[in-house]
């Protein structure tokens, strides 16, 4: 799987925690975000999300990891995109029940909040879950039909109410959209030159060279 | 403060504990939602969230209770309209922090998961902790200018990246919208006569009527 | 690894998880406990850990699951007996870090509050984690020998504060130790024939015929 | 009420937290422990665990806040005491519900495991809902006295099992009596000239001079 992990800054000092709990799974890890805390330049929990929508959209990524400090400003941030379904996932029981039973396709983690000493084997425990179980199996089996179509009627509703990511990228303000696609390696991760659609192609090269 | 409890059918058996544990605190609350765990007729976290969605949109409450057996379905729901910005709430200190940095108007329960004796008490003391700071006033106080420039950016975001609420009403398929609006009470709650855009009018009253 | 599993009555229709999750894992697991709330006989705490010091003590387990509603009342009652050494266990994370660190004997778990759905299947996760390390192994790694000072620092304390089981056998009021050693198995289980202080054999037997 | 809070090293940064959170409730709080990580003179959890024995059973204080990096060493140490009943208290539930039901004289705390930012916030919560509630009132009230005949009984049991004070002082080890007792203000407070029992007075004052 191809796995973009997107930090913000007020918990970027916990992004090489993120990346070692993902390491060794044998999925291909993005370091999308930040790196650290408070560097420069800095993204915001609307920023990451806007990033992470891109890349969910565009198919650049599978999955995403993101989160802040209490985990709730990114997921009401990449909550806004079309396509994307996240979980607030605190525990690795959390990670099993959202994975096979929502099979969403981003988490949001508590990077601050309730994130002490061993927090870091958490994450791996976290992560252990996620990946040991099927997206969207259902949990428990008898559910799984029920689980799945409640999905699947999610997942048209998200199509329905959003309006397509042209539209949403031609009309964001540019505070928003600028820092997410001037970030260092954004750009090249989202490829604008092999997107067939000319508009979102125009949109986001009208923002990055704002 | 008007305050909709919206329950789904998976976890309708705490909707006691809810209605009780928001009592006694000078807000109406409005008892939308399911009642009883498979109760007939019966709301999946897709319904609950549209109509959570509506009374939101519609102003006709201030705040939303939601949830289902993790919170997850019902946040990815209620998540998908305009203007909606929903906590996973599990702890008083989630509830006292998400009020004041993100100030959203939507929380989301774990209502099955992690839910055992005396779940009922930690709802109080979660509600006890909502009510006692001042939506989206900041924590720390130093911050509160930045996180109010991200709810306010995130707002914007809302509003930008949705359809209106009318286009949404009128392509979103009748399964979705039929069992939300003709749960009883509803649509009296979301009291259609006093809507000004005449083809929301419409929209609503065509679902209904289907 | 020889494990009893010892459950008091109030949450004793938890019994059936925590034997289904210590099941395929290699180790001979007891139920020497109850097996249902409120079935007759009952156990109370200050039984469940009187019978768990019982077995520690004499070597008839390497390892007591207990627990109790929340898993303050078994966890105090059993670190009563010398020699017990008892983790509250929660989490994954407290069972794994608990067993490098403290290697302690007993885990107490609560098994009604926040217990609820999917609640076997952190007991499962709890017990994945507890035979993932080697008790007492330390975590970190750096820290092993400190961790391991302390903990053969409070195994000399314990043999120094307590009295001797023969004496505490002795001494013990009737409605304590009659209920414990009168439980269906209980006898069986110390096997008092085979225990080589006389004192201690002839205090058990006066109890369990009084 | 007459609290001490006694920090060990390994979280010993959390102090000033700790007695921030117990300010201004009318209580005597007295810090009897360590007050930064790390400083010299270091005190471990078996250090911590017996100054707080003391402390309790010649009344000095009426409770003791203690804890370490997980909560599960101090709560092994302190235990080891007769008439010491502490509760492991991560959440503002655990408090609430322990006080009420085991109506104990002490806490650990998780200082360093799960204690992330807002920790100190989260302590202020649990303090809250300790002194909100009656200690021993029972919860539910209809199981108020099967819940107290089960405290008496630990206290009865508790009395049986350990050695006196004055044995388990005049015979423990003076690798861990002297860092407690050599502590700076611990003497003062164990006030040993107002001690009637010549012998603990005199085998408290050997381990001092030692």
């Amino acid at each position: 799987m191809r796995i973009a992990v997107v930090n913000e800054t007020s918990a970027g000092d916990k992004n090489p925690d993120i990346i070692a709990a993902l390491a060794g799974r044998g999925h291909e890890v993005i370091n999308a975000g930040m790196t650290a805390k408070g560097s420069d330049p800095e993204l915001l929990y609307t920023h990451t999300g806007l990033i992470s929508g891109i890349l969910l959209i565009l198919g650049r990524v599978d999955f995403v990891v993101g989160g802040c400090g209490t985990g709730q400003g990114f997921l009401n941030s990449v909550m806004q995109y079309p396509g994307v379904f996240c979980g607030h996932i605190l525990t690795p029981l959390d990670a099993w029940l959202f994975t096979q039973i929502n099979g969403g396709n981003c988490i949001s983690l508590a990077l601050n909040q309730g994130y002490g000493w061993a927090g870091d084997v958490n994450l791996r425990f976290i992560f252990d879950r996620i990946f040991s179980v099927e997206s969207g199996c259902g949990y428990p089996a008898h559910r799984k039909t029920q689980q799945r179509d409640s999905r699947l009627t999610l997942e048209k509703i998200s199509g329905l109410v959003h309006r397509p990511l042209v539209e949403i990228i031609a009309t964001l303000p540019d505070d928003v959209v600028k820092p997410a696609l001037s970030y260092p390696g954004v750009m090249e991760l989202i490829d604008v030159d092999s997107i067939e659609d000319v508009g979102l192609r125009a949109a986001l090269l009208e923002h990055a060279s704002s």
